[in-house]
């Protein structure tokens, strides 16, 4: 019998130093309202490394090996139906799904899940194995934030930070395919000609402007007044993940009663707002967090969301994103497979694509 | 034939330097839709004094005396009606009014208004001057900002910034008549003394707790534990007119869901906010100002509001607020009732009670 693996932590820190891949005890055959899947392919996104390094509020599961609880890594992925236990309706063996819920540890090659906690996919030619284990969490996302806050119409802006994260590329996109404009800052690159390749990649997938971060804040009022003309006014909604010195100065080009949206913290500074803006223009600083809203949904609202990526999908309006997969194959050892997966998390701290885990049963 | 008088300036800049008291041209009788007031009280409210330093987002209306533009200060006030003109049915000579639209130039003797901007006051025994010139801004702020963000119970409690202020001793009142408990923090006052003197006075107007902005930046850890007690998670609104680092230490103490509600910026600091309270504990970071609020409001929610406010006044719940009545007399000259005011006005800079004209025709 094949024994699952997965990639696991004993104790917090820093990704590279405390993940390892460990071969499970072996998965028994599931029973009652639970199914067996093979996961396909499960990113890493940046809330996934929040948890392992302890700073953010999520609890991972864990399974005991020899003693020892290990931590399970990973929220988000696509696994394939191998078997289900009585009782279970709703999934058939080969059909693909997706979690329904945050934290159920998808840095595996294979799991025993309760059914009720996974959505099944539509079968779609145009569902890509790297499209299904991306659909859950970043592009739900994007079209939540574009969606609950304020009503957009075709004329209207939408500014973002961030905008080369997984997030960021799903707004430009669902916005394009609403018919609305966004204002895009990115960091500065290196060299001024890799910042231009960032900005043209963006305008590629539908941006329609592209600003740094460094510009925004060295320039604020030239900036401030560009924007102000692109938008003539019409700026509801500013979605925000980093919360910087630009996040403050963007704010000020807000329309009256704009949402502020905040769902990300890559300054890991405090997001501070001129009282003003909130007083005179009535500018509302909210968060959002997609946990929360799977972990309030219904199966149905699930279910929708993702079928309503898919056919953003099937329509071409949302591509794959920027990705490496790291394959653990089922002939490598724990400590080789442990190698690879840290080589593989040391060469994308210094900023690479997304990395999507294929592991294998050893 | 008596003329007017009204505090003026011809440019803005601190008050207590360019304020004057200025003999305005005769009043012509009342024409159709208008009314002439006799001005009894005009608070001077610290947004009064924003407008003339220019930092507030409100244009003061002008007169001309002789060739020059004077502009006219003041938003509240309660004044008799003396003279209505044509068409003007629902006031009468004799009837009290305050203001229902911003920036009408209440620092003044007398005037001439439409009788569509002001609001008429139900006879009450229990209306003092000093309650019907303050009921129009302070009580109904504290008033909306209870009741239009959250649902309290009669459990809840309420936790505000600068408790001293108008605003803030109308919440303190009407949050105990609404059953709902209050923090209060204030500034540490020179010695222990006034401070513990001040704790008392608001706690004898109804604060459950006060609590001075140094003890939470000092001790932060221990007073969050300490809210956290007192509250047991029910802390689900937050006042805020400072926004300070006492503010921001506070708002880590709210329950999931709050809305943290600002209305001024004593501190003149950006409001900072850990994002991870937005993201994660879905606190909403909003503002309300009473002005918009009146911009919107129908005649009949205006009366309805001013309406309430008498009977809280009448009830007991709310009290005049501490404050100190600067009279300008007809026999003085505009020279010595400007040194009079210029004097009041720079006593009250070392932290008085709120100023109330009294002017007289000249």
């Amino acid at each position: 019998m094949l024994q699952p693996r997965a990639i696991t932590y004993t104790e917090k820190g820093a990704p590279a130093s405390v993940l390892r891949v460990k071969t499970l005890p072996t998965l028994a055959a599931p029973t009652t309202g639970q199914i067996r899947v093979k996961f396909l392919l499960s990113p890493a996104n940046p809330a996934d490394m929040n948890v392992v390094e302890g700073v953010y509020p999520a609890r991972a599961p864990s399974v005991e090996v020899d003693g020892t609880a290990h931590s399970l890594c990973g929220t988000e992925g696509v696994g394939r139906v191998e078997a289900v236990g009585e009782g279970v309706r709703s999934l058939r063996p080969s059909d693909w799904v997706v979690m329904g819920r945050s934290q159920l540890g998808t840095w595996r090659s294979s799991a025993l899940l309760d059914a009720a906690s996974v959505t099944k996919l539509p079968a779609s030619p145009a569902l890509t194995p790297v499209h299904a284990a991306t659909l859950a969490i970043n592009p739900p996302t994007a079209l939540r934030m574009l969606r609950d806050f304020t009503r957009l119409s075709r004329s209207s802006w939408v500014v973002q930070t961030g905008a080369t994260s997984g997030v960021g590329r799903a707004v430009i996109q669902i916005a394009r395919a609403m018919g609305v404009h966004t204002v895009n800052l990115v960091r500065e690159r290196r060299t001024q000609q890799q910042t231009d390749a960032v900005k043209e990649e963006l305008k590629a997938l539908g941006a329609t402007h592209v600003l740094t971060n460094e510009e925004v804040v060295r320039d604020s009022k030239r900036v401030r007044s560009l924007i102000a003309n692109w938008t003539q006014s019409d700026l509801p909604l500013f979605l925000n993940c980093v919360g910087g010195q630009e996040t403050t100065e963007v704010a000020k080009t807000l329309s009256e009663g704009a949402h502020l949206v905040t769902y990300g913290a890559m300054s890991k500074k405090p997001l501070c707002i001129p009282p003003g803006l909130l007083i005179f223009k009535d500018i509302k600083s909210v968060g959002f967090w997609m946990s929360k809203w799977y972990a309030k949904s219904s199966a149905e609202e699930r279910s929708a969301i993702a079928g309503e990526i898919i056919q953003l999908i099937e329509s071409g309006s949302l591509t794959e994103p920027p990705h490496q997969i790291v394959s653990i194959g089922g002939h490598q050892t724990d400590q080789q497979a442990t190698q690879t997966l840290r080589d593989a998390l040391a060469a994308q701290a210094n900023g690479g694509k997304k990395i999507l885990f294929e592991m294998e049963d050893s």
